[in-house]
């Protein structure tokens, strides 16, 4: 294998170093292909490395900035205010080709931005998607795009984020034909607005893709589709329903099982048992959403997410790299465009 | 109190008279105040009614039709067939003050497309939405509009949704100022599309209306707003999603309690306890979508309805006709709009 790379953004999320460190020395220690570019503040970085043994050591390189975008700053004056800050030189890092990958927990919007402006998207691309790899009862993955890169979708974007899923779906989770969706409202070839019909319409008429219709939200996690696609308001507002409905079961079977000897042991094994699978849609459990169509790979981590969450992000990183996502993403395009046009 | 007549589109829903003769019985039994217009198959509902008591038998009329509109029929299509089907004479007896308020299990769009037309908006109302209350974790209940009665929604029907969802909180659940919010992409004043954002400014210059801001998907079981406003497409996607990972939940749970003897006893005791209010996001308990904004009252139930989510439903209706929802819906607006001019 060769070398990996990926540029991390030390300062960036709700918890910064504190969580972001920690994960980076897990993910270092459990893949030893994996260096790190870690880009934040160098003493808080070198106090922590200290307690690192010498193999995990030599695979990090620190890039010194005590920047950082705020969270809560609006995209557009965080990308105006972004020189020298954490998130914009792990950007530029993979610009460089200094590192092949960047993963933050930053601000969103900001990163979103910042990687559309230094990264590039790929040709035939308008805009970049958000997708994530949702567990579903068949105990297989179901990918959801666009999760709110976009707050408006254009028929030929949804198109695009279609085509883009469908490649992932391929390459990283070894889906041979993946069954493509648009999400909409019924099943039924009327139902919608006029954007979605229009992406159907689209759709259908692409050979390379094995597109398969509606589906409705209901049907988001029965297995029934490998990648769905919907515009980035309605996805986002869908990803963050599931997780509440999914911590509010979660919270209310613990809050449950809160009480004492044998009933306490029995409801936590029960629990175990009964969410192995649907545990997974604890956010903190499939951490790590890509931004797909751009010149190089970005992963977005939950801002809130846990030093096991931020792993799984690095590790998706890792994973696109080795699986050279954006090149795949590019080569599908020119087929399906060029049989479209 | 008066006497309140609804009108039950017994052919309606995936499994017509077999559910909605039973679940009519029921609810008469239940609400001695209750008669219902039972429009159907006569020969259908007088076999069925044979077995009911006199006190029963005595407060239905049967209106003779055969006729139906199917589940998957086009809209349009179905409206311009829509003469003597049992909709639309349930429909019609409200216009002509036979019942108070219609319940039907039927096709979705040709229930609102002919409600629409029938009925007619009240003034100041360009489009009627479809509602639904939804348990949350502070033990109440949050009330989601539209759901689904459009796909396109302008600032100015966003708005008269929050207007239309207040009065039913305050008339229907006893909210006091409820709490109004929209539900978007993040909680920031920037966040969204063009549409939502002027459909904030509306609600925030609207002092009749207790508007809180913006409020994402994890919040929506959470209790943080009483009354929660989204385009028709966006809430229909949420409340499907919701049911589905609600499902999930449950059917997961109940597979892993079917083990034999003490814990399987104690796996439903669980169960029971854990999910006393959880379960209500089971569609068959939260059953009964109103149809607001029109000079009339439709609830709509669920196509798959049961016994047991059909009484739910005309329940909701009977409700609705004893709070003069319609009307006090017209009243608000009228002090809504003469204040905002």
């Amino acid at each position: 294998m060769t070398r990996l790379t990926i540029a991390l953004d030390v300062m960036g999320g709700d918890f910064g170093p504190r969580v972001t460190l920690p994960a980076a020395l897990q993910a270092l220690t459990s893949n030893p292909f994996l260096h790190l570019l870690l880009i934040g503040d160098q003493q808080i970085i070198l106090s922590y490395l200290k307690s690192a043994s010498d193999s995990v050591r030599l695979r990090t390189k620190i890039i010194h900035t005590a920047q950082v975008i705020p969270n809560e700053m609006r995209p557009s004056q965080a990308i105006r205010h972004s020189r020298d800050t954490s998130m914009r030189i792990a950007l530029e890092a993979v610009k460089e080709g200094e590192a092949q990958a960047c993963v933050s927990a930053g601000n969103t919007g900001a990163l979103m931005g910042l990687a559309k402006m230094i990264l590039k998207p790929l040709p035939g691309i308008e805009r970049p998607a958000l997708v994530a790899a949702l567990p579903n009862t068949l105990r297989g993955k179901t990918l959801l795009l666009d999760l709110g890169a976009n707050v408006d979708s254009s028929a030929s974007m949804l198109f695009q984020f279609a085509v883009m899923g469908a490649v992932l779906a391929e390459e990283l989770y070894a889906m041979p034909a993946p069954r493509v969706a648009l999400l909409n409202i019924g099943e039924e070839e009327v139902k919608g607005n006029d954007t979605i019909r229009a992406a159907a319409e689209r759709l259908k008429q692409c050979s390379a893709l094995n597109y398969q219709g509606y589906i409705e939200g209901n049907d988001i996690l029965t297995g029934k589709a490998d990648v769905i696609v919907c515009d980035g308001f309605v996805g986002n507002v869908t990803l963050k329903t599931m997780e509440g409905v999914a911590r509010l079961f979660l919270s209310q079977l613990r809050s449950k099982t809160q009480t004492n000897g044998l009933l306490r042991f029995l409801g936590r094994w029960l629990l175990k048992k009964a969410f192995s699978r649907m545990g997974e849609l604890n956010p903190d459990q499939y951490n790590g959403a890509s931004l797909l169509g751009l010149r190089g790979i970005v992963v977005k981590s939950h801002g809130g997410a846990n030093q096991q969450a931020l792993v799984c992000a690095i590790e998706q990183a890792a994973q696109e790299v080795n699986r050279s996502v954006p090149a795949r993403i590019a080569a599908r395009l020119d087929a399906v465009l060029l049989k479209s046009d």
